[in-house]
């Protein structure tokens, strides 16, 4: 994880230029009062297992693809797509290519 | 704007594949609870004048370039790259090249 958090105002960089979805490792870009913000580097087969947070989240899949599941089944998420996931809902996902997820979460109540 | 606000778990496409940054419109993606998610088509020179929201947010630029000023000054924003902003602070933005952005913000207080 990196020991620099992004300041407000401040820019990160997602992807490298030309890199590939394992080319930046897994960072919490900033944890503020209401969001959290980490991009995951997720080679393929990568598996995070069920789990649930109590804040509404967005998924995006920046590289690669995912598959990500819920209880109402697995959807397969690319590259340049978006999900929105209320709080409280289980999730998992597995890497199903090379990935890089950007994961928000809200943490007010 | 879109008609269809997407559900918790479903899925939006960011960009087209093989698009520029204007072959999407503007669309709110979805408001729930504690988060509204919009994607900005900004063609090169248009401009939101300063304004604040109560939440803090992110300004993800998807294609193009923006010019994102605060109250501390003007910061260029690339595509693949992210920007986080407190709630309160004044922001306006400015399209440097044909652009389209995604705009998180926290809605809970």
């Amino acid at each position: 994880m990196a020991l620099h958090h992004l300041e407000s105002g401040e820019i990160a960089t997602l992807a490298n230029q030309g890199g590939d979805a394992l080319s930046m490792q897994t960072v919490a870009l900033f944890k503020s009062r209401q969001l959290e913000v980490i991009r995951l580097r997720l080679p393929l087969g990568k598996a995070m297992p069920m789990h649930q947070v109590p804040g509404e989240i967005t998924v995006q899949c920046l590289e690669g693809a995912i598959d990500f599941e819920t209880p109402e089944g697995v959807r397969r998420l690319q590259a340049g797509q978006l999900l929105f996931l209320r709080g409280g809902v289980p999730h998992g996902l597995c890497a199903v290519e090379d990935a890089s997820v950007l994961l928000t979460i809200v943490l007010a109540p």
